[in-house]
């Protein structure tokens, strides 16, 4: 797809030189000679820089040839800066000022140089600092309906969605690792699979329940094959920066068309991991308990302004091919046009928490685990925790027809220890 | 796409000079001065004909750039042609035999050359004359499970399914006509909808039926998202050739990514309204309720043989990433296998109902009619004929949820006069 004449990994010493020439660093940062780069990349596939002069900063991402998480040995495509770059535009037009300005994209080097957001944090960081964060839900609400809905065929023109479904239908090799890390790996015995000790029993058992394999099959083929809207494809809580008052989304390589539910899901997973992580991080249980309780209601407001949000836009901008606005506001029938939007958002509903359960299932007994739990030192905590977020997981996962609205799921969170 | 330097609309006096060169058509024909050209096409978007010489027959159909059911003033792309080209060549690999053979396709012409089927007839016609076909059933049943099972992501390698996915979505205009003429139109007073006299009391019921109308817009999501499989696209009675002993499926240039319900339920519903018009083609009312009977007994077949077939490939052939063998068959658990191939044969059998309620409301109410209708002169007659099926075809829309198998929905076809 991409010529890439001379494609070369930068590093701190050669980045001043190799990109010295762009008039859109110049402008931001000052003369090349200096410029202060340090190496902040902390992700599973690609360098990430930080590049500091007197006018200002910038982050350059370069996409590796393989995976950084396991080395040299698993090899992959630089494509993926393409697809990331095409997902930011989108997403960053549907939702402004949500994901990072962008500088300028060079497909030849897999090389984004975009905005350098500071004084944010990763949101997981934040979490395991105990930090407040009180924009976040309502951002992401907000963010994921109007992404999720104008990237749909309810939403935009249908010949472009089409061309959008066929463009990012080649981002093979990123969809593969979900579809293999997300909803196989983690319910068999896999030779990426690891977990904390202790954990032994539980993974035994899970690896044979028939139902939530049912569940994992049902939910792979709808990640698989229901194209409804443009995902970002990988939006867990470390792929969002925030401060007190401003959220942004970044790390977009992942994106594909999928169901509305995956977005969500995965954020909603994020939070209530988060959540059960708590007693690992603070000593004073009370105080535990109070951050767990925030991020559940994160979740909640997240939610909730998603719902909200997605109403809105679902009656001022429902122009697609889907919308249906002349079988019923044009047919004299706008309640019609209320009964569609709630069965819709019942099934984005219960996506979520299909996705969810395969997120918190995936991020215990799979290859990528979480900061919330991996730097809890204590073992045997953590492993008490993370078999608690399963019980959990799985239950999303298995009864997620069944599970009536946020504030039932809020519930299962709290109480997860005496779930069956 | 397609470089067409020169396309000129063949008819039957200059398609021996245009086309005497071709050495396959020699090969087939013997000498063009020899040619006797007859136009066929009945259709509503080609140029149909049928060419024959001393040596044999062959079929030659060329995209014209305008909709012929409705003439010059809706232009229409040539690309058609090819997506037809490309859709009979994998249809026709995943069901051998059961598809026309090809003998050239000349995209700058629009123009694909074939196997002249004869004395096959289109289903439709052999229907209306009383004919037998006792392989029908079981062979359609056949083809719907190998093609839709072996074009999707349970079976295909997964890139290979991506970039299919991405080459038919660019087959924008012909999907364009289904989303509208088949999940919209026939639910409001469209310009373009045609109806028979008598019908304006339930057609203003019908488009005012809210649960119609939310069954219709889910069935037109589904249509729009669920990326399953290629799909035939129009696969009704008039796109099924056939004799007493063989079955061959035509016309696949509505090819698209879509659900497997899809050409199920299109195919059933065809059936099914066969036999509501069958009082409409013979006098004798015995006969007439013998021959409905034959056609409710190949609809039932159609399903049985498909959900069959459709067992035996998921037993042999499931080597796509949704698969699953990885969790079931190699976790030691054969029966998750099982239990997984009944939910997908639901979801299957419920869209099936619902696309199968649309087709049956779009050809009664929308501008696309069925000859088995549409040859009943009695006006009075066909009107009550129709009013019957609508009823049937509302019922399966809304309730397709719970409809529990084939033979409720061969109860339902029998008793519709007495459905609510």
């Amino acid at each position: 797809m991409l010529e890439r004449p001379a494609y070369l990994a930068l590093d701190s010493d050669t980045l001043p030189t190799r990109l010295g020439g762009r008039a859109e660093l110049l402008d931001r940062l000052g003369p090349p000679a200096t410029w202060q780069v340090r190496e902040v990349g902390d992700g599973n596939l690609n360098l990430v820089f930080v590049v500091a002069g007197p006018k200002g900063s910038v982050v350059v991402k370069q996409a590796l040839p393989y995976a950084r998480v396991v080395g040299e040995s698993w090899p992959m495509s630089l494509d993926r800066a393409f697809f990331e770059h095409e997902a930011l535009t989108r997403l960053g037009a549907r939702d402004p000022g949500r994901t990072p300005q962008l500088i300028f994209f060079d497909p030849a080097q897999a090389l984004l140089a975009m905005e350098h957001l500071s004084p944010h944090k990763v949101v997981r960081r934040a979490f395991i600092a105990g930090e407040d964060l009180p924009m976040l839900g309502a951002h992401l609400g907000h963010y994921l309906a109007r992404t999720l809905f104008r990237g749909s065929d309810w939403s935009m023109p249908t010949a472009a969605r089409k061309a959008d479904l066929a463009l990012f239908a080649g981002n093979v090799e990123l969809s593969g690792i979900t579809e293999e890390l997300v909803f196989s790996d983690p319910f068999k015995a896999a030779p990426l699979n690891r977990r904390t000790p202790g954990l032994d029993d539980i993974a035994a058992e899970l690896q044979a329940d028939r139902a939530l394999k049912l569940a994992a099959q049902e939910m792979k083929a709808r990640f698989c094959t229901a194209a409804e809207t443009l995902l970002h494809g990988d939006l867990h809580t470390g792929s969002v920066m925030a401060t007190a008052i401003d959220t942004r989304v970044i790390d977009a390589e992942f994106a594909l068309y999928g169901p509305m539910g995956f977005d969500v899901g995965m954020l909603l997973a994020n939070l209530w991991m988060a959540a059960f992580a708590q007693p690992g991080h603070r000593a004073d249980a009370g105080a535990a308990a109070r951050y767990a309780e925030g991020l559940i209601a994160t979740a909640e407001t997240l939610w909730r302004e998603f719902a909200a949000e997605f109403s809105r836009l679902w009656g001022s901008e429902r122009t697609g091919i889907l919308g249906g606005r002349d079988l019923f506001e044009d047919g004299g029938d706008p309640a019609g046009a209320d009964a569609a939007l709630a069965r819709h958002l019942a099934q984005v509903w219960e996506d979520a928490l299909g996705f969810a359960g395969m997120e918190v299932c995936r991020r215990i007994l799979g290859l990528a685990h979480i900061a919330e739990f991996e730097t809890i030192e204590d073992e045997g905590l953590r492993a008490r925790l993370e078999r608690r977020a399963l019980r959990f997981g799985r239950h999303l996962a298995v009864n997620r027809r069944g599970i009536a609205s946020i504030a039932v799921a809020s519930g299962l969170a709290r109480g997860a220890e005496g779930q069956p």
